[in-house]
């Protein structure tokens, strides 16, 4: 069974990063949950990007907010393609700095990055990648795609019936 | 057989996209090459992304530079994961508007985004994602990545030799 | 007769673009308002831009944030003139995004953008755009700009005599 | 006839705006040229605003660079439809300087802005606004972006064919 | 009797520019203030900036915000030392636009710009180049200044005695 | 005798700061010129700060880079006008580092701000700021800014001939 | 005895600097407070700069906003170790005002700066100086990161159980 | 013996970092010199940050661009002064990726940033902190800073011979 991993820097970035789990469920796949903080769980930050990919996992979403180290480490430990979330924490700038400590990954070591605080897309984007290898996954999306085409044509009765 | 896609908005970004094609081959996957404007052949744009998942591609790239909407649009059309390179066109300002014009992408249509020009991470990264399922591309992926750590420890000794 | 399209990628953008749409008819122009969104309903964007022309409109006022490609998209599939408003949508990073977005097409496509959640200067822009080749248009702009001037010549009475 | 206007702020912007000047004619439109300085010749400037639409002029594309008051200005001082192109000048921050002086328009005095140095899509885009009322100046529009979108597809082919 | 001029684009810059207005009047200056919107009342503009130094007036400062031309564009009417207060108007982008419209003057004709909605500098600027040629004013000055340092000083012994 | 004084942080940056010399004596202006280094003379910094306004100097230009702190230090110990230059350095980040440095003063301590290298304009505005008492420089301004007006008129007619 | 001082530019600073002051008493360090504004007390900024490591105190904190130049000065004036804390005050731009004036000092003249706000990293800091040659501190600093780590682990107890 | 650790990223940014290798041993300091990749080597990584305060390592500088994590991961590791320098890589959007990735680390885990490129001044913020219990060190770097201000009094004398 493929399992997307879930993991953010603090618990504080949970609140960001249901969407992925939500969206990920929605899509029936298995999701595992965890907290590794780069700064403050190296040990565990090196553990867990050194055996993932031994367990079964096959996507890592990664969410991190500030100088986000969490993404770009993980890629450099493991194998898996490992998607980013630059989470606009706090003291941020902004989010400029989630931002480019998760793009701007040197040659060789590939963060994929989504939007700002765009969780709900690293879930879309980790089933993407299932389903390039499994059918129903991949089926699964084209139906995610159509329900939200059906909302927008909702929404666009409404408001060219409003004017 | 799994082939990845690497399409671009004009024939300018190719110095750029060749980092992307050249990886790929040097992990041994299929490669497909094509310009595909969003803005300039928006019929081809949408063919192209209606289709791709239909003839044996599992995973698209696609670059481009200033208001750079090939990637998104690629994203909305198709089920398969995008990749999205940000290439630093010559009118760009500072590379920033096709940085955002990629990765700030709605809910419900992600685009994998790379460091801007990262046209070879991005080829790194849809090698991940058909390793996920293929176990050769997985150890190609392993011993790059060994490669890369000895060229690193290489230069270690020299620099610490030459203080 | 001459006819405003006021187009945007989401229902949440008609707060904004709803001022286009009350500049236009206080000008006295017809409107036509649509949601298209060119992540979720691209087929829709493309029959959209492809026959607009075609059914008497004369300009198309497109609204969207985010990596926003609908102003741009439509541009590519219209010859008529673009005019472009970039929404600060919730997830913006502070509106660059948006305005990047729509701002920086390449050579070949324009679209005539306006200020960060500039809905009314579009629809006055539309009607100067239809006033080239309407002398009532352009009158209506005419008295238009003479209201704006009234109200800062009042507003600065009360101002100097305040001090 | 309908005339277009080009005026720039300074002969060194000419470098840039030659761009749209080129196009106008290439698509068969009558073309002005004048240096009028919002900061140099503010006269010059008032005179220019208040008159253009009495003497045949239907669009003005304005280059300036800087703090390029140029465009705003002449809007202020034209009921006609104003395009401004932001011109990246040898003292500007990176160009930020000129796009957000003349993007940034307040409430009711909208400009059409391009992007930085996008002189040719202004050219473009002041045909397009001729053309909602020429049918002869539409059509050569839709030629021009057939020949752009042939230009890609040869491109195409090369590039498919180098891989 | 030397006279400063307190102008601003709109009523709504008033709850910013007032602190001019008050350290002026503090300082023993008289003030002159007014509503000059440079797009909206451009003869006025011209009006105001042509005849400034020929009533008494010593120097303008000019407030607004987004993209602002009234400080550019008095300077380029008038020989007065203009200075430019940035408003960060409400559709601003987080005050860049205001900033760089009013700082990056050509040469030739500069605005003394102060910080971002800093009308209270302004206020002092404008004495301390009346203080050049009149003592009374220059003393007023070296008294504000050292009013500042007492409060400094007092704040000092608090946060000190409290730790 | 009125005197302007032009210091700046190191000899690197008068290859900028020569520009404000320049337009100074063509203005007739008694010009004072130093190296007054705020990280590396302190000592001096006081002094110089301390006792300008005591020796004839009736503003003061002072232009620096990167974390530009010499205008705003001057700011603080002299009660004269100080205009300041920020400098594009070699290590700056694109100059925003110098501008935001000098323009962003808190309230009580005006900096008069002029654009990124706009030594000239500094040199113009303390030419204004003497010609506030003084007839003869202000005389000299006005003449300056009809030859500005001239060169400008001059290059219209050869754009307007050459087209 | 160690001491560290923590000096801010204004009252209003403190809210942010009281981490400082509230985890070096964690560390069991002694801490010495005030308030030292470069530009309303420049005479007490040169005072305290220069004989601050004469009478024990072995690093120096300084918080300021805006145009911030108070570490910097105090770096110009003291041998000891400064760390600058960038504090988003209320006029600030979006706080890179602060973060550039802190950051960007030439060479020769080093600040350590610390992230915006982030009062209680240049208290952690400090203690790590502390630390090179006082084994206590050193520990503690350990001790401290052990608890980081716990706390951590605690959390992601909760998330993985609540998932 | 006290050591100061000059690491990088990359060989490629030792023509930046010699700067500070450089500076420290004209401060009479011990360096030791190496290569450690957080991206690339993270074992290696590891190894360093957790043993470099066990073998006579007093203070580390960490220099590295783009999405620059190895200063920030060294600092989660060790209990040491982590001093980082934002190197300006050739893929760099304009340094800002390496400034934010290094500075805005979370509480708890600070790193002491220097500017953009700005190895020299890591060099000399590492013998101030050498320098807080080594007299020697201390004053070395007063005569340091001796030195710098006689080369600008120097400079000073010249420029004001030449005007």
């Amino acid at each position: 069974m493929s399992k997307v991993a879930v993991i953010m820097g603090s618990t504080s970035d949970l609140k960001v990063m249901q969407d992925a789990i939500d969206v990920l469920k929605e899509l029936e796949l298995e999701v595992e949950v965890d907290i590794v903080s780069a700064h403050r769980t190296p040990e565990k930050l090196f553990e867990y990007g050194k055996n993932a990919h031994q367990r079964g996992i096959k996507v890592i979403i990664a969410g991190a907010g500030g100088a986000a180290h969490l993404p770009g480490m993980i890629a450099s430990l493991s194998p898996l393609p490992v998607i980013g979330v630059p989470v606009k924490s706090s003291n941020s700038i902004d989010g400029w700095d989630s931002v480019l400590s998760i793009l701007q990954m040197p040659g060789g070591v590939p963060v994929a990055t989504v939007a700002l605080d765009g969780a709900k897309n690293a879930g879309i984007l980790a089933a993407q990648i299932i389903g390039t290898s499994n059918e129903k996954t991949l089926n699964n999306i084209i139906s995610y795609k159509e329900a939200l085409k059906k909302k927008v044509v909702d929404g666009a009765k409404e408001v060219s019936g409003a004017q």
